[in-house]
């Protein structure tokens, strides 16, 4: 056969599962978008259409379902491990899990100043509306043997109206670029960071607290650093997780440069004193790295963030 | 001439303007997307290419911008009054102007716990994280006299994880669906509400304050309605917004209802008690409907929502 | 009571039926996305949450993926009258229907050169590629009596890479814009045109042939006019359509003015003769009007294209 | 330091160039959509904010406009070899580009039968309507010395009506599905292909054509083969262009598997003979799979066809 047969990965993708906890009349939700992908010995189907060693892709949806009763949705990392550990051990074909879950959050509807006119304060323990900003991300590697746990957010839109320069760079032919001593610094923050927690034997992470400190030193780190370009705001977030969080060795940043360009207000007799800018869509400038821990070696693919 | 023109706008849509007002070192932000719509005495450039009566696009635009530092951007119905004021007072073609405006909230970035570590507390004053919840939206009209003004928003994401039943419904030869004595009930608001302000002699109303309250009693109707229909739901929505604002005469609501169906577990020997769902993207039901104030004209067009 | 109910309507939006036809080994297929939207007699649900008058939104997705059993798919326009019609005659309260229609389309894979080496050439008569052009779009509104039938199509991205000029407008304090005597002209076409048919006593149109007739009437219309504004050419595409299309009454167009700025190349030490385009994407200008046959009185919403 | 950078790019993305040819009357478009990410030596930049050894992004944008005068766009991987030995042989620190590139396909606008009526049938020569099937894409990295050229299409939506079976596959304790002997196969194409072609010294491929073949050979593939799985069915996609093109050594698909379900229409008394379907959106099947000429090395990243 003069073709062959390379990396490959099935499963079912983006099962929406929402999981409701009822702790007397408060109401709980976990809100999960739940992609799984499956390899292993299934070469027969590639070459063949043979499925003797396919568990089709509607059963492992059924299995996120199910689970999400059997297990509960602790954390989406925690219901990830549970997934990826199923697959792998129950099915012997299938010798790699790939668990990648969004998650969505919700944040409760503030009571009535006088709700007892309505149906009483304590009834709008199930009510909720999404809180819409940052999609929280995390992707589960079981091969039987080791984990790997790379969780991260994305959209994330911040912004500093000042406190970011950018000047003393290469000219060449083609730069028009007038450097600029005071500008808007706005991004969407894509961010991937891998958990150092890789065995069972190990005591596993908080999931929850790890992420919610994880995104409080990147949004402080953002606020905080005094820019001079765009690439030393991103090492500052990373560098601040990195050396807040023992338990994450690795993180990366897809960062676009949302441009926010200053107006030019002189044709019609206006001063613009920093305060007028047009947003712009495209192009934008993509800064994306790396930061991690000395003496680690980096997992996280270049891509990731594409997820 | 066998056809003719009919009714017929135009301008520069999307323009997308932030502005930052500085109360010493703390920043304020506004974030715009402005559409203009004209329409006058176009026929010429309709029939012949004469774009004599034509102010560009590209200058509707630039006033955008310009308006931005002229007038600040207070809310953002002020601004569209200002613009609409604008081109149908200083251009005699025009007769008609619509401004419609979306708005984006930003929050901002609590400070680190020990920032005087990083560059100081009182930096961070100029660092926002944007909300990224519902869009605000308005439109302004003004044909010289008479303002109209409808305001909104879209895409709030509420829930209900319980006090929702659907029964007693008609059953026709296509009907399949059982009875639910409790179901989730999930929508994306989109709102709009017309404002009973309509002339300069009278006091206009709070903006900002009426938007926040008008968003307030919509979620808290959500919340504290025993609902039997989605309808039931939107009218009591719609009922404590005009109930509860006077300046408020008239809202309509276009409601996805966000079907979250009970995924049934059987199969695999386990109980569903109201625990695990499959959020169901389409189709979906929708519901749209106005609630006026009793003795007012309705105005706001049934595709209102979609702008 | 104080408020009072408005216009409403209500049912299952965006039911994606896909109806395959045999004929023999040639496969047809017909794609629609398909949005039933009732309403008549429904205060009650609205005030008190009965559902006595409601056919549920389910049983509306039901009926439409029956009736494409019982009735096939002739056309978009064919299949929403056999909806309508049912809506109204068979559930009392229901006063009107209206269903509003997408359409994909497809084209057949060409065959393989040798495919005999493979399956079999007569095998692909049930291949089929989606063409990605423009969506075809209609709406069916009827109340029992009446038929307004509103077809068109959306996203048809058309551009002339030259004879469009745009000199000769208004100047006032606030434009900067050049005239321009050779510009690219791109836009999105959308458009939704009226039928005059409206009464089943009349003749039906061939409502697939005289899709594909407006559609060519639009695009050749926009690619022989030389153009002094998109204005212009929009009059030009409606009129032609009216003047082609005798079962046509009325036609609306949404055009945004897909920028394409010329490029300064001049600080790079190149001339750019009307070579080198950056397409932007925000803003862009908006030209929007109806084109109507003398005599007749407008119906299409001036909102209609959002559909 | 506690941490360190890892790998790390920047450049400017999405620049949307449309490129203008005139030969005589007859006008060529190339509308391409370009992403420009360096790397090299950039260790101060995010250590310190110092960007010595930075190009802006701005400046890699002008570049894409100049170089479409200068090179003009031959195809959009001759264009990017253009750019990406550009920024590598032309600055010391950067030591790799990847340029990224999307193209939007035209075709021209069919001249009007009577067009003597209007301006005049050779004038339409510079009239085109976007074709809107699938995104071409192609990825170009240069490290000074060899090129890596990955080719391919996105969005590409095919469909068989029949020709499709799935069953014998393994059941565990959550299989509910039923086996299948005659379904619907529809999925999204997503193709990354790689060329063997690596150095100046060797013949470049002729890129335009050898996209051409591709696809052709993907879609006929996909029709003429009957299918017992999507993976059966990707191989071969794979194993055809392969074998059919000497150079191209490797592909990776990643499919969806757009589930239309028949639907049971036996509540209403009728029977669905493979006529009636529901096109779902989640969730989906995913099928990824890399195809290789026997004896080469991959090199396509597993999430290639994210980008």
């Amino acid at each position: 056969m003069p073709t062959i047969l390379g990396q490959n990965q099935y499963g079912k993708a983006e099962n929406r599962v929402v999981r409701i906890t009822r702790d007397g009349d408060t109401h709980h939700i976990k809100d999960l978008n739940v992609s799984v992908a499956l390899s292993g010995d299934m070469d027969d189907v590639h070459y063949s259409g043979s499925n003797a060693n396919v568990l089709p892709t509607d059963t492992t949806k059924n299995t996120v379902f199910a689970f999400a009763k059997e297990h509960g949705i602790e954390s989406a990392e925690q219901f990830g491990i549970h997934l990826a550990r199923h697959f792998v051990t129950s099915q012997e074909p299938i010798k790699v899990a790939r668990i990648r879950i969004q998650e969505y959050s919700w944040e409760r509807i503030a009571t009535s100043d006088n709700s007892s006119r309505f149906i009483g304060s304590d009834e709008v323990n199930h009510s909720f509306a999404r809180k819409g900003q940052e999609l929280r991300t995390t992707q589960i590697t079981y091969d039987g043997e080791k984990w790997e746990i790379i969780s991260g957010l994305k959209d994330l839109t911040v912004m500093n109206s000042t406190n970011s320069e950018f000047w003393g760079y290469v000219k060449d032919r083609y730069t028009t670029l007038k450097e600029a001593y005071d500008r808007i610094l706005c991004t969407d923050v894509a961010a991937a960071w891998r958990y150092n927690w890789t065995s069972d034997d190990d005591r596993m992470p908080n999931w929850e607290k790890s992420y919610e400190q994880a995104k409080k030193h990147i949004l402080q780190a953002f606020a905080e650093t005094y820019s001079l370009s765009l690439q030393q705001t991103l090492y500052q977030m990373g560098s601040r997780v990195i050396n807040s969080r023992s338990e994450i060795d690795e993180i990366r940043f897809s960062l676009p440069n949302n441009h926010h360009f200053l107006v030019d207000l002189e044709p019609f007799g206006l001063k613009n004193d920093n305060e007028v800018y047009f947003a712009a869509d495209r192009p934008y400038g993509l800064i994306e790295a790396t930061v991690l821990r000395d003496g680690v070696e980096p997992q996280i693919p270049v891509d990731m963030t594409n997820l």
